[in-house]
């Protein structure tokens, strides 16, 4: 049996967004968003609410950075999600996070925060959604495998369950993509 | 230090969506889809290239399903990426999962897979990705907690990693969104 519950957004796995921007004034932001996810080979797309600062920044620089909560940064990724840059100016560096600036957009990547997309804005949807195209991705040393590509389990990344605001780290592998469903061939 | 990959499809953690929908004959069909995410309080937005005939299957029946893969059906989900219905028409009947009406729209929803979005084909995007609101989610009462809504740690959601194509399972709670991060104030 089925239970229903009507329109509600709900995702699994949803991510923990920490977008990254610079102000008008180039001072570095960032805030933490849930609603989002790919939109392309090279396109993410971001839904954020027009009142938001980083809105605003985005509009105003062109580009922005995405970087995943990781479970060491749990506490902050919240804390960016928690207060607005409208009241707290400095939200990174009461956050304890170091802005860095991309060398490929004009947005600033977290130093803290293992792996980033960073994005020029491609456009604004008519709904008001953030399409960026991601220019590159940068990951930290610390992070990468033996192989020098990021590893899972090293990144540990953080979902967001918006049925019980609850943060959830990723787990261990279970299987191989394009592989395990061949049997059924 | 950090290393820069270029421009890649990489984003943590990636969903493993199973996408339900009718064919022009009324046949039930799933793929499996990675690029998607929330695009709105009660909207969702699919990558999925139009050759699939998923696609073809949408633009007819102006309706969805989207079922979060589980570590239960991996297998499952993995095929219903692996393989066309282009190529393998009753690809639901070759995976062992069963397509039930939804009552809300006009797609399957996979009795199998725990938790599914049933949407409304809102629009596709000048960019061809497909919008959907959802108009209903329905979860399998095996994941439902006491409080009868729906649990990560039964639900298992796995997420693809596209560096490595591996899937893993969800893991354990870490913390409480808008709540730990309010020590940094």
């Amino acid at each position: 049996m089925r239970k229903d519950f009507g329109s509600k957004p709900w995702f699994y796995p949803m991510p923990v967004l920490v977008i990254g921007t610079y102000g008008a004034d180039g001072k570095p932001d960032a805030m933490t968003a849930a609603w989002g996810g790919l939109y392309g080979a090279d396109m993410v797309e971001l839904c954020l609410s027009a009142g938001h600062k980083t809105y605003g920044n985005i509009k105003e620089r062109g580009a922005f950075t995405v970087s995943f909560a990781d479970r060491a940064h749990l506490r902050e990724a919240d804390y960016l999600g928690l207060v607005s840059a409208h009241d707290e100016p400095d939200k990174l560096g009461k956050a304890g996070l170091t802005a860095v600036k991309s060398a490929f957009v004009d947005a600033p990547v977290i130093a803290e925060l293992p792996v980033a997309l960073e994005c020029e804005l491609a456009k604004f949807t008519d709904d008001g959604n953030v399409i960026g195209r991601v220019v590159n991705v940068s990951a930290d040393e610390s992070v990468l495998a033996p192989d020098g590509k990021p590893e899972m389990g090293k990144i540990a990344p953080i979902s967001y369950d918006g049925v019980r605001n609850e943060y959830f780290v990723m787990g261990e592998k279970v299987g191989s993509a394009f592989h395990d469903g061949a049997g059924l061939k």
